[in-house]
């Protein structure tokens, strides 16, 4: 059993390498490199690391993790959709369950159901964990483009309040790292890289 | 105190995006493409996710992530060594000591403390999550090499002997994975990447 399970779990790990060649919109910090999903989702990682004691409530940092690791997996299938996307809905689409169903069913069944339920659970923004979780996938593009001269803000002309009212969502996960996007939100306003 | 952290908190965000720049030797999946430190760092830890169950010893989940997550951090200052190199160590020195004092420094002091401390507990290899989280790091080059028709092992021309060594602490996490491992270090031998 152990090893039939080990050979369908080989079989995720190879599947998943995909992740490295999804490209974001989203360019390295001072780079007009453009960041990959497996970078992302590693930078995500360590972010709620060191971040976690900002959670404005008490989280489960194990299940956080968890879900930034495998929360871009669907996009092997599903495709990156840009946050300021004005054609497409960024949320949880149709698309997207049909490619949690297929790649994390190459897991065995238990384990696969367990990761479907764990990138649901992030994509509700519910529980607590999900909430911080989000607010960690907000907050590293904002300090890229911070970063980068107004980064995706300025190469699509993003207005200030998208930007704003994607953004504010991180006040969810916490009220100290929300203060500090707010911060660069207007330093950008400032700058001329968000026109209001 | 808690926006002085904060502060600290986002410089070595900003620091460690340098990781996503770290070439590694081995090979994506398939691919010619070289895997960076940031990539690595997320395979490993989606991995560790999926094949915890196959550990021969309970682990504290949480703990391996976290080595997984800030193994590499230390390449930023101190570089990537490839793991046949036969003019250089590949283990602990002087310089990654160093360069984990500087970059985990960034960090608010008792966050530095206890990154540095996982990164030597990592290092050291002596505990069980550092055991697992080692095999980790061993398991997953060996697939990619498998993928790439032995990939560094025969662009290197590395004897079955020197791979056989590297990877046989993977057992100290895992039998079954050892096994599995094993298997294919075989396959290698038999379909002629690796010389006896």
């Amino acid at each position: 059993m152990q090893n039939r399970n080990l050979e369908k779990q080989v079989s995720f790990i190879k599947e998943i390498d995909k992740v490295k060649y999804i490209l974001r919109q989203s360019k390295l910090f001072n780079s007009d490199r453009r960041e990959n999903d497996a970078e992302h989702s590693w930078h995500l990682a360590v972010m709620a690391i060191v971040l976690a004691e900002h959670s404005d409530k008490p989280i489960d940092l194990l299940k956080v993790l968890k879900m930034l690791l495998i929360h871009d997996i669907v996009e092997i299938d599903a495709g990156d959709t840009f946050i300021y996307d004005t054609t497409k809905d960024h949320d949880n689409t149709e698309e997207e369950l049909d490619a949690a169903k297929r790649i994390f069913g190459i897991l065995p069944e238990k384990q696969a159901a367990e990761l479907i339920a764990l990138w649901e659970e992030f994509e509700a923004s519910e529980t607590d964990e999900a909430k911080f979780a989000k607010s960690m996938d907000r907050f590293e593009p904002l300090l890229q483009n911070a970063s980068n001269s107004g980064g995706t803000w300025v190469q699509y002309d993003v207005p200030f309040q998208r930007v704003y009212d994607k953004k504010k969502i991180i006040k969810d996960g916490s009220k100290a790292i929300w203060n500090y996007a707010e911060g660069l939100i207007n330093e950008g306003v400032e700058k001329g890289f968000l026109k209001k």
